[in-house]
């Protein structure tokens, strides 16, 4: 029997992309062969990943300029890969909306000491908000402003993207990639891990406007650190993780299916309304977050008492709802509601959290 | 049907492996989620991690002052790693039996300019042998040895392993990993990607003597590219490539099955003899590399006639017996017969092969 997976990350995935990939396991469409055993410079494979790029492509309305690439380390090797690509003036802005943007922050003054410059912080309530950022002191000379779009700990979201001053954009998105639409041209670089909402980690895509892909890197930037190694060959320098792109590409054909990027914003607000909404009037449960700053994919709460928040963890996992304890640094619980989490799963919880009121009222 | 699949990497896997994968895929063991899905930091996946590192040291007999990392980047981008960790006066001697071996010495150009020394090669006659590595020009301050242990495009492998003159060894095994029994304590590094003989492309193993892991790296080394960083958290500083570790821990369980490292050996020494055999006697087939240096995993052949080559890989194809095609660097054919290809496998190659030379005599 398949559980309600709350996660953060690693996270629930479409169950038919589940079946799909069980099904072509020894022998993908034919091949003689799974996935994991294919050559990454097999036709076979080209089509897997071709299609893959296509079907982001077409999803997120990537424009022509932008390159999608595949990589790999996480989001955390990326924090290097942003300084190391885009300094120029060894000048960076960096919004602290949370432990990620406050991370790549850090990893950003290996290169750039002091020139790395934290220009706004919510961290004054625990980074229960977004800070204003439509009039901030971004250095002239600044190579770029650095956000994190979604704070998975948190659970806040940017409703408006920075007033970079004219500065490029560079984007975390791993834990609201594909949940809603996007604008690319406004960014620079977005990019994100897959484990939340794509896909198994082990992949980060990153969607970069061709022309900060180029040779002018810092020196001592690894070869395959070098984004345009990486664009110059189709994210096949060396062998990807295909089996992880290869998911990625299904899990893009279930979010086409499902209506695309539209559709899927439409199944995340009616989900997260659904859990908002009862938190909003619960006189036990109450969310951390301002409401107007709300992610729609995380969803911290707290009954601000440390011992009926680990009740209500325990039962609620007897129950069938797992990995609903908080983040550490929040306490309490957060209920991570990515594409894949069906309605269904958030109205069983909410229909649980509302006996566990009563009983505990 | 499954295929004969003699791919150089990613490469076959055992059928039981790929089984139980498809398996467990909607749900492991009564978790009721997919590995994919599942929190790196729950019971469930420390337990898979823990246990995979666990067998891969039963396997290998690793002493307990090495640490093993599951890292991520493939050995491309280990080539930046080993001098942004091991060089300490930006000194190293590299063998040159090859293009991974060469590409190896090019990154730490990028690190110590001049300082990365060729010692040795075999450039002269393709890579066909392996250099005699006795008494080599060892720079007395080299922070390090560096080999590519098994030339996966040249089919060569070191039978003895380099006179280092009491230098640290380090070797990507990448092509070899548990093929055959190793003493790791000859080495300070001993490292490859997994995709050929071990698991799903997007996971390094690293086994790396414990005195070797320091805070003293390049300046410039990304912090998850400092393998302090990665040793401190047991590999889980940041989301690993989980699903694709946990199928690595399934190979190791079905070596061990099989009877560990020894009966490996015996199994693809088996396997290579029979193909060798039949090389060494054939008037249309030869292999291309000096015998005593012979890989016991990849074996290159060719005919001598470059249509003649096409037309051997073409009619192999359709008889179910795929990538045979060489590399464009050596021509003709390849053979790679990791561990999970069946003797079987090899006894209707070689069957093939005889057919296509009465053929075509």
């Amino acid at each position: 029997m398949r559980v309600y997976n709350f996660s953060a990350g690693p996270a629930v995935l479409p169950e038919e992309v589940l079946k799909e990939a069980a099904d072509e396991m020894l022998d993908y469409r034919g091949t003689g062969m799974s996935v994991m055993e294919m050559s990454h410079r097999s036709k076979a494979y080209d089509d897997i990943i071709k299609e893959a790029e296509k079907d982001i492509r077409d999803l997120m309305n990537i424009p022509d300029n932008y390159k999608v690439l595949f990589l790999q380390g996480g989001a955390s090797q990326f924090f290097a890969e942003v300084p190391m690509n885009l300094m120029k003036n060894k000048k960076a802005a960096y919004i602290i909306t949370g432990q990620w943007a406050k991370k790549a922050w850090q990893e950003a003054q290996i290169f750039a000491g002091d020139g790395a410059v934290a220009v706004a912080s919510s961290a004054d309530k625990t980074f229960s908000y977004i800070p204003d950022c439509s009039d901030l002191p971004i250095p002239e000379d600044a190579d770029y402003v650095y956000i994190c779009e979604n704070n998975t700990i948190y659970g806040t979201k940017y409703k408006t993207l920075p007033n970079t001053k004219g500065h490029i954009l560079v984007s975390d998105v791993s834990s609201c990639f594909l949940s809603e639409p996007v604008d690319v041209t406004k960014y620079g670089v977005i990019y994100g891990g897959v484990q939340k909402n794509v896909g198994p980690a082990g992949v980060v895509i990153a969607i970069i406007r061709e022309d900060l892909i180029t040779d002018d890197v810092l020196p001592g930037t690894p070869t395959l650190l070098k984004w345009k190694t990486q664009a110059d060959n189709d994210s096949l320098y060396n062998t990807p993780p295909c089996y992880n792109i290869y998911i990625c590409g299904k899990v893009f054909k279930w979010i086409k299916k499902m209506g695309g990027l539209e559709a899927m914003k439409a199944h995340n607000e009616k989900k997260a309304k659904i859990l908002y909404d009862y938190l909003d009037q619960s006189k036990l449960f109450k969310g951390t977050v301002r409401p107007e700053d709300r992610s729609l994919m995380n969803v911290p709460f707290v009954t601000g008492n440390a011992d009926l928040d680990a009740k209500f963890v325990k039962e609620a996992k007897a129950a069938g709802f797992e990995n609903l304890k908080g983040h550490r640094t929040v306490g309490g619980m957060r209920a991570s509601i990515y594409n894949a989490m069906p309605i269904e799963g958030v109205e069983k919880l909410v229909e649980f959290m509302k006996k566990f009121e009563a009983e505990n009222a």
